[in-house]
């Protein structure tokens, strides 16, 4: 009924619920993005926010990625601390407090640069890291539709202007498309609003005199489609491993994903369905509209996760499909992946249907 | 505009996102169910999945609780560990694969009881526990109406003489009326059910020739709410820092809870609001069928945390309304506060203001 995701023999050895990737289907992911990038002459950097590991961002740097993307400055200080020199926290950065100081040691050890979507932000970077023997460059963030942070496309080049007034090297600008996860149909659409925003932000940038190096995009729907326009960058991250979310909304096979968490049948209740041990406390609890529960279990077409606690995945079959037994493990595809990946310390590393490897979730946690 | 969680002085030397919890909150909230359940008579088995925390859990040993409840081996562990003797795991044990030896080498160093819910479970437990010098206890669980995990009430004394016929001892029946959490008017019924889901097992066990030490039920919203019948223990675990979804159940005001999740507001966007350095990466994803959005804003009551990604939470206000300024600090009661601490790696402590400790969350991410 079920893939080989580890055969009987690995199934023994592991504890569950836990984070399985198969190496040989990340490698191909990684490839595939590298390949798609290269093609289209654009740099590629993944953001690893996803997989929050040193050992899958070294392959991507191996498989030609110019460097890596990452949400925070704890991010950032883990992968500096694992060797990676390019490092980018598109983010809008605050650096008040003690991350001043990190900030600042950040920026002296390794070619970091950072966002910007306010004065208020550009003031504490700039005060942070001023004197510093290197320092961060930066971008400015836009909102192209996405309304969440960044500032208007044509105000771009006023927050630059500032941050030059400040002493801040200013990179280019930077943008997400996270629109684009609305749905299948958003995706065009939220594919355009980044190009077309990142236009107005280099030219807002121009008209105050600045070149943007860098125009940077992406989010792993956006950035496989073509015609990019001005964009020298693309920053997906989900790629590496997609996820349910991933493979409905580009229409790929949801069991040709990367990784799945590995669960137990605990239970078969009293309702005809069973339950798993994978509960929100490994899944999340993401339920994009256009997904039905909170999973899909391999090999088990009719089910469905209907409901989720800390530690319980409650799985309802259509009358007469067949179930799992009790103790059974099952493999669950999760709706979305980089909160399963910040829940747990370690992948279990399978190829061939072997457990080959343990890889820890260096970033885990690192949330600021 | 807020609430002093924590003075200016001690505001500029942490870092957020993070978690705080106002410990004479903590204490107060340890203190009033202690003393309800001692009123009533009936034994405190704190389910401390909530905190995962061994100082929280000897605050409430020393206010009088019985012992402790745990949702895992891997917590049950970590408070074994911490000193403590008397832990109940409320969950189906199925004990396979390297967990059966951990069960084992758990159950000889501690009082320990566990779950069970069907004769696979109870065999995997037997088989596990033979012959090892001190064996953990088991209680049958029964689903009154949660539909989770469990049996029919009247089929508990079937799997009880199972479980002695395979040579374990059986302690009693235990139910959670988690269809409670439904909203306020679902909460007496589930109560009404978990005491007669609980008096059928009992039967059903007595009928059997067995007689049930412990009657155990509980949850936070049915705990406290009186006439328990035949009920000796409850488990409620959210009450010791209370939260959004707790305090709308309860009709207990949501600012008075005892937890907060302090973020730095980092942008102003593009709509009027503002974002949040609180994403689901802390905050979680639970939204409760009678919550809008992700969390209370303290301070700003037109605020909605209307949407959430991994690291930013989008806050829309009324039009008019007052903002915080970029860089401030702002208090979230978080809607569901069970996923929140397992996001993260320690608790601030504060007192009058003050940050007077930082403690671990030291059963942080043990899943299984």
């Amino acid at each position: 009924m079920d893939q080989v995701w580890l055969d009987p023999a690995a199934r023994t050895g592991i504890e569950t619920p836990a984070v399985v990737v198969d190496l040989d289907r990340v490698d191909a992911n990684i490839a595939r993005m590298a390949t798609a990038m290269r093609d289209r002459g654009v740099a590629l950097r993944p953001h690893a926010k996803t997989h929050k590991s040193l050992e899958f961002g070294r392959r991507q740097l191996a498989a030609g990625a110019a460097g890596l993307t990452v949400a925070t400055i704890g991010e950032a200080e883990v992968f500096a601390d694992g060797g990676f020199d390019d490092l980018f926290v598109a983010y809008p950065v605050i650096a008040g407090g003690p991350r001043a100081e990190r900030l600042r040691r950040l920026g002296e050890r390794c070619t970091l640069s950072v966002g910007v979507d306010s004065p208020t932000g550009a003031e504490s970077v700039a005060a942070a890291v001023r004197g510093a023997a290197r320092r961060p460059r930066v971008l400015v963030e836009i909102d192209c539709g996405g309304r969440r942070t960044g500032v208007r496309p044509d105000e771009a080049g006023a927050l630059a202007r500032r941050c030059q007034a400040l002493g801040l090297e200013v990179l280019g600008v930077f943008t997400h498309g996270g629109h684009g996860y609305a749905g299948s149909e958003a995706r065009p659409g939220a594919a355009e609003d980044e190009v077309a925003g990142l236009a107005t932000a280099a030219a807002s940038l121009r008209a105050e005199g600045i070149e943007s190096t860098v125009v940077s995009a992406g989010s792993t729907p956006t950035a496989i489609l073509s015609a990019r326009g001005a964009v020298t960058e693309e920053r997906p991250g989900t790629y590496i491993f997609s996820d349910r979310q991933q493979a409905v909304l580009t229409g790929e096979p949801v069991d040709g994903v990367a990784l799945v968490v590995a669960s137990t049948v605990v239970s078969h209740g009293t309702g005809g369905g069973f339950a798993i041990d994978a509960g929100a406390k490994i899944l999340g609890k993401d339920v994009a509209p256009y997904l039905s529960g909170h999973g899909t279990v391999l090999g088990y077409p009719e089910a469905l996760i209907a409901r989720i606690y800390d530690h319980h995945g409650v799985v309802e079959i259509a009358p007469g499909a067949s179930r799992p037994a009790i103790g059974e493990i099952v493999w669950v595809v999760p709706n979305h992946v980089c909160p399963v990946v910040n829940l747990v310390d370690e992948y279990l590393v399978a190829r061939d249907g072997r457990l080959v490897d343990r890889w820890p979730v260096d970033a885990r946690g690192r949330n600021g």
